[in-house]
């Protein structure tokens, strides 16, 4: 190559995450066209991947060809038109923004918040539903703080009132417990880069007959061409021929279908089990060197540990030796938390023990303090 | 891994184009953070590739998250208001996607059209400006038919009435001569998967002072968060620390780059010499098949052919022999052209000597005929 590598990391922030040498390996397989009948039969594994992933039966389950946030673009410019009134739920920059989506779609949008790093009450959600609604929006999991929403009840408010559920659930999907069907989920979006580990660049959706309903009634198309789902059904769900669209990101759908062989190789269900297991070992382990989970516990969403940090320690200062000295990625805080919380990842082939105990070793080594007790505790909680 | 592997398969359709081997390296480098500061630095260099590219001073230039129909979705969010005068030049299913998405944009869309297989007269464009128009946006390389538009005079037409001049370059882009600040251009997109030779998955774009000017004066942010150049810049272009948007997508990102040397290393007028030379070396080739090249002398682009395929011949059947049996992509036309003719990319690695030889082969083997004069022909062309 011409160019210069970049350098190895261990990615153990809020996303991307680590990507395993085998979806590599596919990311790098021979380019084909969109329109061959090769890559028809990756589409339809990919699909049936997804839906298993999803916990759905969704027909129309399919990667959105562009990056998490892609997703979120293309669940509101399908499923929500000018007027609508929306509640949403916001507790937390992916709420923020999905409120901010929501405002440029034309939307009345009802804000139902709470603190960062807390859940919003479930209640709350569904009083605002009673005063009528189109649509309901929460981010099942919070990425900037570790939080996961919820669903429960929410369904059934949309459902009286002929409303949608949709959530984001980028973090969450197949990192913790989230079955799309049994929460009554209308419309769903996700990305690759976290707990599929996956490289960043496809947004994992699925929409049902509800959803699909309200876009075939629409009286004009949305806005956007690129995310418009009527469109892209056809080439992705076509019956009887796909209709071109737009040129799917070939290789990286490759790399999708490769991970979604391996979710499916451990089992959903073992898998947010893991994803609980390696959580609380990293929380127990990181509580001994001073760095206290924020969300409380039945709060906590499993593939992101959002901790404080201690007091006096330059944290900016800290995560740059990490990542430089030591070539490991944490997140900092965001928003209200900038400055005082780290957002670490535990997502896919890192909710794992063996990179675990290297953040551990390293992070005590930059503390000057004895890892003996942390790593002995990450360990404890690993045998469980 | 456990899935299989797709076919080998040489890509001379319309894209995507053959992806060699130093980029499908580069794709598979291990992904790192999206604010990694060694991702910074690799940033650096493809805005850099790319401004050379276009041949361009735009510091404003990047590769939009998604396929080329992301950076038009990506152009008319960001440089089109609802209600503005939009000058759309349509001579193809590539002008004629644009118009569409003009018009949800809520662009008041006047449409200039040539024939298909035909460019615009650039006059009748000036003469549409005249009356008074926002923009004027045309499609430079015209991929359903290989017709190259002219831009001589548009960009006077449009900045004597203060209106942008934008285009689609996704086909023409490092394959026919361009050069975007010569021509006046304010805006324009392209895609990765045609002569850039790299997987689908990014739109190179560009904007320069006058079409960030019109962005940074509206009353109202665009409609589409994800798309939102004034927030995508702080991302890629932001002095003093580069602020989070969405997660670029960071393998793709690592092919670019790649994929932009080896543009840098031939260099950008001996590319598009070798595209013209290739492209009239494959038309003398299937002349003598009886495949006859649809754009006039003058109106060719270089990095699509498009030939009516001879009468009584099966396209549909022989297209799919190509592909199955030899492992050979060409595409069919489209719209009014679909079932009478063949678009053969001419684009990057495949606007070479060698595998138009393996389609001209296999061509004349499937239709029966004698292949000497048919490679006779390509072999004095590549070597005049």
């Amino acid at each position: 190559m011409n160019a210069d590598a970049p350098p190895e990391r261990l990615l153990l922030g809020s996303g991307p995450s680590p990507v395993p040498r085998e979806v590599l390996d596919a990311l790098a397989l021979p380019t084909i066209g969109h329109m061959d009948p090769a890559f028809a039969e990756i589409m339809e594994e990919v699909a049936t991947g997804l839906r298993a992933t999803f916990a759905t039966a969704n027909r129309a389950t399919l990667p959105i060809s562009g990056t998490g946030s892609a997703g979120m673009d293309a669940l509101v410019s399908n499923f929500v038109d000018p007027g609508d009134r929306v509640v949403c739920g916001v507790h937390g920059l992916f709420g923020e923004r999905m409120a901010d989506q929501l405002a440029r779609a034309g939307a009345d949008v009802v804000r139902v918040e709470a603190e960062w790093g807390r859940a919003i009450e479930v209640e709350r959600l569904i009083e605002a539903a009673r005063e009528g609604l189109d649509a309901m929006v929460v981010v099942h999991g919070e990425t900037s703080t570790g939080v996961a929403q919820p669903l429960d009840g929410l369904a059934e408010a949309c459902r009286e009132r002929d409303a949608l559920l949709m959530i984001d659930c980028v973090t969450s999907l197949s990192g913790h417990p989230l079955a799309l069907d049994e929460a009554g989920v209308d419309a769903a979006f996700s990305g690759t880069q976290k707990c599929l580990n996956v490289p960043p660049g496809l947004a994992p959706f699925t929409a049902g007959e509800r959803a699909l309903a309200k876009l075939a009634a629409r009286s004009a198309p949305g806005r956007s061409w690129y995310f418009d789902l009527s469109l892209v059904l056809s080439y992705w769900t076509g019956d009887g021929g796909r209709a071109y669209h737009h040129t799917a990101p070939i290789n990286l759908v490759y790399a999708l279908r490769e991970a979604l062989c391996i979710v499916h190789d451990e089992g959903l269900e073992a898998r947010w089990a893991r994803h609980e297991r390696a959580h609380e070992a990293l929380r127990a382990a990181l509580g001994g060197l001073g760095f206290e989970r924020i969300a409380p516990e039945g709060e906590a969403l499993w593939p992101l540990l959002a901790v404080t940090v201690p007091e006096g320690v330059d944290e900016a200062a800290l995560r740059r030796s990490l990542l430089l000295d030591h070539g490991i990625e944490v997140s900092g805080g965001l928003g209200p938390m900038a400055g005082r919380a780290w957002r670490i990842g535990v997502m896919g082939a890192g909710a794992r023990r063996q990179p675990q105990r290297r953040l551990v070793s390293a992070l005590a080594g930059e503390l000057g303090a004895d890892p003996t007790d942390a790593l002995a505790a990450l360990d404890e909680a690993w045998r469980a």
